[in-house]
């Protein structure tokens, strides 16, 4: 095999399959990134069995052929040198060579047959959406996930695809995070549960471009993200998610609209007072044009009273304020707007498309 | 006590003195930064007991008094609240309030007689110099320091007073760092070794401003920079520093320049291939106008020629590539000039001037 690169080009195709690398595994194949190109174009692969990368590399095919690269140095290697031309090319005991200008590098490969291939996936019914939008929406949601696998289904988000809609979903046992996004084409009710290790990922290598589409396609036991020249493949968590409409009803009696940056500044001052471990709420007292806002810790106290727009019921109520700064960082709006029903029930945030919605779980006061 | 700040003015206040707040300590007045408003100025203190910096920062002085408040979360309080005028105000019983815009923290204080003073220093002798000055050549000699206290003078520089000149010498088993600075007065020989946990913190508070000038003085124990509103106290450390000069003589056989840049660069590229505890050595193999560099590890092998022009003798000599790169790094020159004795004597880089020598000792490939 012998390749031509530019430097940019290979470093770019690098970047983006490194994100599917495993750093844990004990077998050497899937430390390694596979260099393709025996079917007329130039591949990188990476794959660590429950996220696999393709993405198409420019550059001359000199000799057709392939090999896998352990990913650490091979990713450095190319970083550090010269911005010139990079040749990379293979002898029949699988070493390479990697040179650029006057500098020159030679490391073991390993045999491309080895290298675990893609799932198959039948690219039938699919979504397209904007790349950004997709990223965007994985920010606003991601933060609701739990990551210590005591419930698996916790550690996926669910996209519902239902009449002309996605929605996102996540949740922990404390709160959860909704996304909508309307879409063209009907969809008749296709929900699947997709890791949130794969979206952290995906969200690295999306554009922030709202013009550059990325489609979405399902297969029994995988969701395939197709943009630009590159494929993102990932396992599904297999179970039956929960049943979260059921826990989106309830009859507001207050709803307060609140600057969102004067609020996410006094959330943060008053978590300056939360140490590790001491979990004391911050408490919203709610009155007509008025929110006190007021914690009181080991480590001291804080009060702030600030401006909002109130209708319905006063209202008394106890957050953990780390879970109202999660939600509230992540909207974009000027205002936001807080549902109440008592305060012993969740809390909403929404906005009135509900292209958003935070449900946020009280502590307990009394 | 009854005091009024700017927010910047006393986040700025607070980023200098944090430099000598103790984290580990389990004293919690060595926590603290200690507020002084009882002599018609407003100073802050920090002191770990082996540095103390004290700065006088801008504001109103509504009732003079003094407290000590827990660094850490006085100086979070500070930075999160809104950017309006900080008020902060104590009562009999040691309770701070600290107040801005509709936002108020209650905090505990402690008394201010408990706080350790600042040491005494007859400020009679000094040096001048540029505070940008200062800061560099901290930055090109302190990586040599080895602050692994096995020996207690290597984690400290020698500061050397001689003649018409400041020199600051550090090194450790391997290598000399030394930056020279010419001054205009004349001095005695005065030596005394600075702590590198001083240097590292005072580089960060220094300006970078070649015409801010910082003043140094020492007494017997100690050593005070002065600059700006601040004043930065440090311990020396005791004993007799190395003769360095002894290990600077030699008959350099070999003298090579070559361009910084492409040096470095293929340094770093040598360095990849080297993992944490495998410590082959980089050669470099000198001969008319190029210089071939070459390692191999377990991982693989490197080769590189850099033109490069020499006088004196071919030679062929190895080093720890970490070693030449924290010395080439720190020097701004375009082309650097490395001179050699043989294949088992130190290396030294160095210029005209002298006003940097940087010697590394060779490693032995035979």
């Amino acid at each position: 095999m012998k390749l031509i690169f530019s430097k940019n080009d290979l470093s770019k195709g690098i970047n983006y399959v490194l994100k599917a690398v495993s750093s844990k595994t004990t077998l050497p194949i899937l430390r390694c990134i596979l260099i393709d190109a025996t079917e007329g174009t130039i591949k990188l692969f990476a794959n660590d069995m429950e996220l696999a990368i393709v993405t198409e590399v420019e550059g001359d095919i000199v000799v057709p052929g392939s090999i896998a690269l352990d990913s650490r140095i091979f990713s450095e290697i190319t970083r550090r040198l010269p911005d010139g031309d990079i040749i990379i090319e293979t002898d029949e005991n699988l070493n390479a060579t990697i040179s650029c200008e006057n500098s020159l590098f030679n490391i073991p490969g390993q045999d491309a047959s080895s290298f675990p291939p893609v799932p198959a996936i039948e690219t039938e019914e699919s979504v397209s959406l904007s790349q950004f939008t997709l990223k965007e929406m994985i920010r606003q949601t991601i933060f609701s996930l739990d990551m210590n696998e005591n419930n698996k289904l916790m550690t996926g988000e669910l996209f519902e695809l239902k009449n002309n809609a996605l929605r996102m979903i996540s949740l922990d046992g404390h709160r959860i995070a909704i996304r909508k996004l309307p879409l063209n084409g009907s969809y008749n009710g296709r929900k699947e549960i997709v890791p949130g290790k794969t979206l952290n990922e995906i969200s690295k290598i999306l554009s922030d471009n709202i013009d550059d589409p990325v489609s979405v396609y399902f297969s029994e036991n995988h969701i395939l993200f197709e943009f630009d020249r590159t494929s993102v493949y990932s396992r599904l968590i297999e179970g039956e998610y929960f049943h979260v409409d059921n826990m989106l009803n309830g009859d507001t009696s207050t709803k307060l609209t609140v600057n969102k940056k004067s609020f996410y500044g006094c959330l943060e001052r008053a978590d300056l007072l939360i140490k590790d471990g001491d979990n004391r709420p911050i408490i919203l007292d709610i009155t007509d044009n008025n929110m006190n806002i007021r914690i009181t810790t080991n480590m001291g106290a804080m009060m702030e009273d600030l401006p909002a727009e109130k209708s319905g019921n006063d209202i008394r109520i106890g957050f953990n304020p780390k879970f109202l700064m999660d939600a509230v960082r992540v909207i974009d709006d000027e205002n936001i707007t807080l549902f109440f029903i008592n305060q012993k029930a969740p809390c909403f945030i929404k906005n009135d498309e509900e292209t958003y919605l935070y449900l946020i779980l009280p502590v307990n006061i009394s």
